[in-house]
């Protein structure tokens, strides 16, 4: 007779929708449910909706509410993983929630809370692009650029959890300035945003027609996709643009390179999923041309695999790791 | 009757001496002996001396070899610690030299070799500025930048040993030439040579007078004490420089604050030395500008107290922990 099988149950608490999914013992997704978070943000009104969607990832997958082990929950922002509390969320109503504590009184069963971008990285580590190395440097430019880090094996968070801000690493001293106040931050050099901040004022100039066909002057209007497209059109503003911010995401990862001396930097997040290939190629190339050489050979570069699912099993991987 | 008491003793085979000295459990230094290198540079040259520096220390200590327990060798450049090898040295002439090896084979005790900045900084933890820390950041400006890290109070050397190269970490894309051949790294911003490279031209037009009598323009006689003097006298080209060092040395730090969550950042090295606590808190106070707060406000910042004596107790802590 075979030992019981253990269920774990990831969830992705994100600015706009929350995702659930059910995973067995290896990780392989048995169900999951997905719900916009809707206009109702508070403390009270996200945990309702949680508990709401992790019943029915738990009906999708089959699988009793008793028979799972352990939940993670993976959120944006700062929070306090030791307590379990959601400090703030910068695009959700949350404000030091203790989010573990209450959910794990609702559902009767262990919750484990850490940051989306750690997670993430984590999921990467034990079920993607990560596996079998041990010395890992998550980036994921999109929005904003979020860093992860696997140091010896495991997720590295510093003395109070907040390590592996590698977006807001200065590479350029009174450079860009960044959505965090600062300036010259590898955020505001690489991130969909540095890009789209160009873009806009091309687009005006008409500089940029294959952009401003799409999205105008609209800076909310050029995301990924439209970047992408008019990239592989050639549109040679944005050739020009999308090359200088994969070259200084390359002097990102060379910086990560001299100070962790990692095996592996493992490229995701929205605008890689779109650019693809050849966009970490040029990165890569960067990283090569300004790492220390006795270093940077060790270095392999790969993109993300899991997409948005890196998150909820980074989360699952966590909380099963944590109760047992 | 008392335990029988451990000896262990630390090397610091620097650019031009060679330094020895023999401690007690709590790192209390019993005796010492110090040497020029010498001409003779090569492997066995330098093994010889070695010998010989160690031999001297333990008579100035009244320990015998017999009594020794570890030896602990610090090094500049890379080393391949698990197997006790220097792989090169820049000032040296050594190669591929398996030194533990061969030390411990010629004076029968265990041998531990370990980078000089790395072994600094483990001093300072075990023993200075950095005691009762976990998370801690050591920045050492001089002729170069070192940095050595200590996460979840440990050593840290990354898959090959090489973490912490800090002093490479590109602050300024396509900024000023580093040594190793980067453009913009914070050693090019903020290590003695990045200020003495301005003061040779400074010195040449007249402009930095005080400088000048000192020094020329020759740039190698533009030493940590010569700026020194100039600073506290308030050559203003002097101070205006010595402040962009201590600025661009500040955003290092900040760097360091938002990727590695430190709780203290020791801050040492022969510029500091000299320049002190009116250096350090003007790099603190850029460093508090350009950090995340809610990183920043967990982090002390604090000088080496240890001197050139941190290396040799890093170096015998480090050979100690390893053979027990």
């Amino acid at each position: 007779m075979g030992k019981k099988q253990d269920y774990f149950v990831g969830v992705d608490l994100g600015g706009t929708k929350l995702l659930a999914v059910v995973f067995d013992e290896a990780y392989a997704p048995l169900g999951r449910a997905k719900e916009k978070v809707g206009k109702s943000r508070d403390n009270e009104a996200v945990l309702e909706k949680m508990v709401e969607v992790i019943g029915d990832a738990l009906d999708d997958a089959g699988v009793k509410r008793g028979e799972i082990s352990a939940i993670g929950i993976a959120c944006p922002g700062p929070v306090d993983f030791e307590n379990g509390v959601v400090l703030e969320t910068p695009n959700l109503g949350l404000e030091n929630f203790p989010i573990r504590d209450r959910l794990s009184a609702d559902l009767d069963v262990p919750v484990f809370l850490e940051n989306d971008v750690n997670a993430g990285t984590y999921g990467e580590y034990v079920s993607g692009a990560g596996r079998g190395f041990r010395h890992i440097v998550g980036l994921f430019p999109g929005t904003g650029l979020g860093g992860g880090l696997i140091l010896d094996g495991r997720l590295f968070r510093g003395a109070t959890g907040g390590a592996g801000e590698i977006g807001h690493m200065i590479i350029q001293v009174d450079g860009r300035r960044c959505g965090c106040g600062q300036y010259g931050c590898l955020e505001a050099m690489a991130s969909r945003t540095a890009i789209a901040k160009d873009l806009v004022a091309l687009s005006t100039t008409g500089s940029a027609p294959a952009v401003y066909k799409k999205a105008g002057s609209d800076f909310a209007a050029i995301k990924s996709s439209v970047i992408d497209k008019a990239w592989r059109d050639g549109e040679p503003a944005v050739v020009d643009l999308v090359d200088r911010a994969a070259r200084h995401l390359g002097i990102g990862m060379a910086n990560c390179v001299n100070v962790f001396n990692p095996e592996l930097i493992i490229i995701g997040g929205g605008l890689v999923e779109k650019l693809g290939a050849p966009y970490i190629e040029k990165a890569e190339s960067a990283m090569r041309e300004h790492a220390m050489g006795r270093l940077v050979s060790i270095v392999h570069v790969k993109q993300a695999e899991l997409g948005d699912d890196s998150t909820v099993i980074g989360a699952a991987a966590l909380a099963r790791e944590h109760q047992s």
